[in-house]
């Protein structure tokens, strides 16, 4: 039987507990699911604190904490291109091949949609809670931050001092 | 006699009948006319809607259907280059030769003014009805902008379902 | 009826009596076509002589010598990407639609089949005669190229002085 | 304890018994391995006929069927960059952390050497029998190729016909 | 005994008279300097005005009517890299060595603390009078600026119509 | 009086004795001379052994220590375009105003010539004694090359290892 295989697009800045239940969820569906790490690029910025690398330990150490197994799991990284019109092409040739693809991102669903890609909407998930802006938010303020994300997650920003780079890099010169 | 060449640079998000407007008096003072399609790379935005290709289509079908003898025009396509210094050097490059430019841009005037080339803001045109800004607009509230575009650039626009995706690249995630 | 439109895709360094004889049948099966330009970005090279721009001037002014009706031709260009498997999304968005590919490269070709078109090997010519290799080998010898190019070619390559910089940009430092 | 981790840097055309091997042998001295696809925006020619995303199945599909836990393993993919001295950099940014490299490429161990990392040279291997270039120059000549890589490699390699697209892109125009 | 040199990174979009008061100030606690001129891509816009090239002039001059010997002094121009992550390898390529780094910019502080560096935050300076922000704001609104900048520097920009070119940049389309 | 200002466009992989020698009699001819370091990205590869920084470092020693005054030197680092169409607005942007071109270099010869430059030969040096071709090859070979370069350029070599990166990056995987 042909594997079912999905794929999930974010920024994961930083993984949170909304992507970790999204992607449990996608998992009841799906045989394999590519969680592939958008804007990869980038680092050092307010909207986009973690380098590729760091988010690919949050993702295998949340995945494996919570017993995701991960060999059900692919965690690849996209790079912005400079022109949307090439978006799908390259992340078709970076990944494994798949047939869904979910995204909240409405201009990803819109290229997928006119490659002719089935687009799912990620199920449901608490916005107000989980979205990376209000997390970022929350570390900047000195605010709870840490029962949003994972306790794996949280030991990783700790060990790369996140909250201290967030904190430099949003100042005004 | 010297052919009397002249560029006209723009987006074309799309071509409207302004842009139509200025092309024909344009060719009454030049013998030839190359529309350069600025931003070529972009796609998908709420700017920046319709892919190079799409706006080709959309020059093409509308200086056929108003009798504009293509044979006096050249469409040639302009990515962005991520250094202005190296603007007019990119134009020249990729351009058909020619002595005086018009672009209602004041930095593209600026660019070519500051390499010796004679410089011409296109004739008046009422922009309120046919900048392409507004035109967007229309097209994302649901209004009326039909009238402000060429027939053909109508149906080339419903042909590819850019209202549609006008609509959804322009949603917040 | 719908438009039967097709790609040629082709370097034209320079465009020669081959390829004109290719555009001339192919039009005999479609009703437009696209010439795309490849390696728009190169010039000034012993493989890329000539410029983007010199290159749409070559095109246009043998087909229009030719009574080739330029309404039926559109001339796109196309800088490399650096990434094959973008190549052919890299084609299409900038270029008007189109159902069949006409290409000599077996690159381009191959992309193209894996992208589910309808790739057609150009009329056989004699390439002895109309290759560019042997027409820029023979511009360097300082033997008769004149005769394997439209004379409206010759007349652009001359008035750039193609001959002399072709020459120079050949030279070992 | 401190996880050891290294870094394997190839490019995996394709990925073959000797790579195997030495993932193997790197697994007995380290606890997690990353396995790092360079030239991964280079595919579809004869030096590098597949993409990135069919490396990773390559990669991925041996190792379950080899039994090697796909759990101490993470697959990156690398695009070369245009200057190689912020090559290590582009690695670090684009990986989980590591403190051992393995590479057989020596400007990849100088670079990792000059930026103060332990460099070490991947196990021996019959270098004959498994070096990618011969692998490829077998499948261009119709010779046996398929005792060279895993049987799981085999199957993904024709299911996205490789050898014809090899055949194909190696043609001369 | 190991010659001391520092780098300070800045726009420099004019050189001002801070500028030059920091310059005099770090070159009492080190022997050498490098000035490297930062978004070195970027002229024609509101908040770069003026081209790398223009910048290196402006503060070559004004060092040497300031009798600041030009020998204690290394002028190198840094285009942006999209990759935060590349910054300090792309510095370090293109820099005579340093130990010291001077920079008000707090991703820049950040990155060289990351990579081990000492980070200095330039010797405080009037930011109301000699911010570069404020001075293109007088200049756009036609308001003194000159008493701001070192006689020297206000000569190139007036060679160059820089004032003429920041208000045709700065206008609406 | 006008400043005469030259520019003199090289790779300096490594700056030698000609190079010295050519500056000199250039000095000789103009008030100032812009030294452009060419392929500025490139390093650690056989033909570009050295980074643009480590180049600058090895002019401005040699220039210090064979009392050429550096106020009437500046020195640049130009990075490779991949379009000769736009080398001499990119030279133009990131250089102070120049005259006279100085290169051995047809193509770079050719594309200031188009531009209109006065472009003129370095004056004659002995090719096979200072070819940097050649002190890479006595490098590599374990020949005297030190006598081909300024001591001071010696001592940076050395200081880098130079001869040692060279020659690894030289072997073949």
């Amino acid at each position: 039987m042909k594997t079912r295989r999905a794929i999930l697009l974010g920024r994961f800045q930083p993984f949170h507990n909304g992507h970790l239940k999204v992607i449990k969820k996608i998992l009841a569906e799906q045989d394999e699911l590519i969680v592939a790490i958008g804007s990869a690029q980038n680092s050092h910025t307010t909207e986009n604190p973690f380098t590729a690398g760091e988010r690919i330990m949050m993702i295998t150490k949340a995945l494996d904490s919570e017993k995701v197994p991960r060999s059900r799991i692919y965690t690849i990284t996209m790079p912005d291109v400079n022109n949307n019109a090439l978006w799908v092409a390259q992340v078709r040739s970076n990944s494994p091949p798949f047939d869904a693809v979910y995204s909240g991102n409405p201009l990803v669903q819109q290229l997928f949609k006119e490659a002719g890609y089935e687009v799912k909407i990620p199920p449901m998930i608490n916005r107000v809670d989980y979205a990376g802006t209000e997390i970022r938010k929350k570390m900047l303020a000195g605010e709870e931050w840490e029962t949003s994300v994972p306790a794996s997650v949280v030991k990783v920003i700790k060990e790369i001092k996140g909250i201290e780079r967030l904190k430099t890099v949003s100042q005004k010169e």
